[in-house]
């Protein structure tokens, strides 16, 4: 009997531990909708059965599937480049905001807004190749560490998020990245990270220009912005990149509501989630008043229109995909 | 004796129609070239083995899918629209061009040049939501003939492209457009014509907005253009929406001159095709001197650079999809 018993045990241990896509969740309502929309949508049986090249599954970068504190870190990177370049040549240094960034005031970078963010990455990230610049930005990313949390930037990706994203792929999704920052920022590192390959990157970009430089065909960045993808800018990317409405929409900020007000407006199951920065214990705990990732009107209305609101504190045993947790 | 030797013939026969992917292409050295580098990157054990997601292949649109005489089919439509727009309101018609245009002057709208066209194209295809746009492309193609072949514009789609799409896909490739027609218009009949789903659609952009209108969550067509995706463009636009380099580029004008220069220029197995117009029997005879897909340079440069010239005549024993051949 005490064989028996054991069996029992281990197979029924195993059983779980194996058929559990989402570990890092605790068992409450959200993992329980996530896993039961999923369920749905792919159940040939079921009157929300979504055939596979309709099941897109769209998710904000920073804040959504990594961390965005105390700023993006695509910005600590256009702050560390712009030093290096200023150093070589101040002459770029053409307004006070590209004279704080150069010094590393965060705060007075923080009150330029979203112009002055704007205005020092794209001079910070202007004159490379873009396969330069994905070289650097991997480089960076391999060495540099958070400021506070002494972790690699890649290490600050959410655990939780990855075994979602891994779990609508295994369940015939496409999984792509919608998200404000930069395009190819995102895909130095977007693949490794997340499994989410190039042409399911879909970001800010600069101008960039086709030139043969010594011969050489080239894709150069410029200076300038061609697209913001943020706010109402979400769904106008998804139409022309995509060209399908999204069935599951995840975002953590007022930038991403219109994508999720779009996407699960229309008919037919759509889930839309909000990841709720709650945690001051292991992340950041931030919403209304923050200036990155301010959460206002999709705490407000989030719940009214069906979305799941995720509670990191309470909804995610483990935060960071890194070792260190 | 006789039976077996029957049997012989009818294996081989069978054999040969079962096993040949491009059956309208003629066995001579196009066919051949595609084939083999086919074979070759698909083949795990050859040197030039390309993992599948790496298997991009791009494809122009107008002269090298479907065919583009007397003028790109778009501005037909365009064309048919914006006569029934100034009929209810004759003040949109603010240019010579667009007047000529809502006049039916194709031979003055031909002298308006690549401008002259992104004007009606734009004033035409404005105001509607993306929806309604791409639901009234796809029924004016289901009713409207060719001026002078009179038959549909789907059915005027080549057979041997279609087979070379076909014969990538059966390979792990992907299989893009990109186009310098209209993004929208295209994917109105992409994914049924060509079996290409909205993703993998590239094409010039008018500008769209994002807005709830009376509660619905909408994409709207705005007038003025965002991006023309044409020679210089086309490079900048793939980087932009697939983020990788093609191994296989197929195009007919001096508009993908450099696409086909980008990607063949690289390391690696790779390989441009031009579709050369030379058949005014069952299509058209054109390349230096047309208005619309004017081949000069990619003549010229192209063989020396190793892409394959398919010479419409010679190599394709068929041309059209449709039943009129």
């Amino acid at each position: 009997m005490r064989l028996f018993s054991l069996i029992v045990v281990l197979v029924l241990t195993t059983g779980t531990a194996f058929s559990d896509p989402l570990p890092s969740w605790n068992a409450d309502e959200a993992k329980a909708r996530i896993l039961a929309f999923v369920d749905a949508v792919t159940d040939p049986k079921s009157e929300d059965y979504v055939t596979p090249a309709e099941r897109i599954a769209v998710f904000d970068n920073d804040g959504t599937l990594w961390a965005e504190k105390p700023v993006y870190f695509q910005l600590l990177y256009a702050l560390d480049r712009l030093k290096q370049k200023a150093e070589a040549d101040p002459s770029i240094l053409t307004s006070d905001t590209l004279k704080a960034a150069a010094a590393g005031d965060l705060e007075k970078v923080a009150e330029s807004g979203e112009d002055g963010l704007l205005e020092i990455v794209m001079v910070s990230h202007s004159g490379l190749t873009v396969d330069e610049f994905q070289k650097d930005v991997a480089e960076w990313l391999e060495t540099a560490r958070h400021p506070t949390k002494q972790m690699a930037y890649t290490d600050m990706t959410y655990q939780p998020m990855l075994e979602l994203l891994r779990h609508l792929r295994d369940n015939g999704f496409t999984t792509y990245i919608v998200s404000g920052g930069g395009l190819h920022f995102m895909r130095a590192f977007a693949e490794e990270a997340y499994g989410i390959p190039p042409e399911q990157v879909i970001g800010s970009t600069g101008k960039t220009r086709y030139e043969v430089v010594d011969g050489v065909p080239t894709i150069l960045k410029d200076p300038g912005i061609a697209f913001v993808d943020d706010k109402a800018g979400k769904p106008v990317a998804i139409d022309s990149r995509i060209g399908r409405l999204p069935i599951f929409v995840g975002g953590n900020s007022d930038g991403d509501f219109q994508m999720l007000e779009w996407a699960t407006s229309a008919e037919g199951p759509r889930l839309g989630v909000l990841v709720h920065h709650t945690d001051d214990q292991r992340e950041w705990a931030y919403d209304r008043d923050s200036h990155v990732g301010k959460l206002e009107r999709g705490l407000e209305e989030g719940p009214g229109r069906g979305w799941i609101l995720i509670d990191m504190a309470k909804d995610w045993n483990r935060v960071w995909s890194g070792a260190a947790n």
